[in-house]
């Protein structure tokens, strides 16, 4: 049984492994930082801070958190003329985190909706039949990570 | 594209359904009490403490807002000769958060694991054999929610 107090273990490994994911996912914008990388493809500190209202010093931390973890991957990028700027691109690591991402999204369009309905489907690249998140067994037909796409419904 | 900032929605309802459902889990308290309520059966006040290590003032607040939000329920148990308490039982809408914690869970086993390897895995009931969360296309084979059983690996 996984109690999150168990005093041998220590903070930085908990024996659950949900509070080893909530470690990376820390707080409310480390959620929407990474649906912008992942979902929206958003790669720059100034794009990120942008479409999130997210105070400069919050998303520096954020982002570091991210890079630190495993999730994002800190490169760089050059418009013509300007210094290099860093870019965070998502790791494969990180890039799992669509079905932590997918099933929020799911069940907040199944659970708290909007009147308007879903704002956001699961589709399979190239087809137009929305995608469920859903518990699988081994050898059961699944969509891999690279053919899921996300879509304004 | 959710932008998280749309001036014209308001903060109630934001218009991208992640966000929704984080309105919900607004924190790692929420996730860790629905935890204990969804894949441990805890029902009871004085044991979501003892197992959680949490204040008093914190867990009233997350119940709270988890029974206001819909996932979890109040109801009452009593003991022989004692007076009846509250309890709280998850909704249907709250089992649905299953899906959610079972794609953090394997996510922390696989990208922050433990060297002792996983500390839990999902199984249809009846079976060994281990599931996993991912994407699904309509019509695809997946397993119920009432059959996936969280175990000890």
């Amino acid at each position: 049984m996984a109690r999150s107090r168990s005093p041998e273990l220590g903070p930085q490994k908990p024996y659950c492994s949900i509070e080893r994911a909530l470690t990376v996912l820390a707080d409310r914008w480390s959620f929407l930082v990474l649906r912008e990388a992942l979902l929206y493809d958003v790669e720059r500190f100034a794009e990120f801070q942008q479409r999130l209202g997210i105070a400069t010093n919050v998303l520096t931390d954020r982002l570091d958190h991210l890079v630190e973890a495993g999730v994002l991957e800190r490169t760089e990028y050059r418009e013509p003329g300007s210094r290099a700027r860093p870019a965070y691109v998502p790791t494969s690591a990180g890039r799992d985190l669509e079905v932590v991402l997918g099933a929020l999204q799911q069940w907040g369009d199944e659970h708290a909706p909007r009147e308007d309905g879903p704002t956001m489907v699961r589709r399979e690249r190239g087809s137009s039949a929305p995608l469920r998140v859903g518990f699988l067994r081994d050898g059961d037909s699944s969509v891999p990570l690279e053919q899921v796409e996300f879509a304004r419904s």
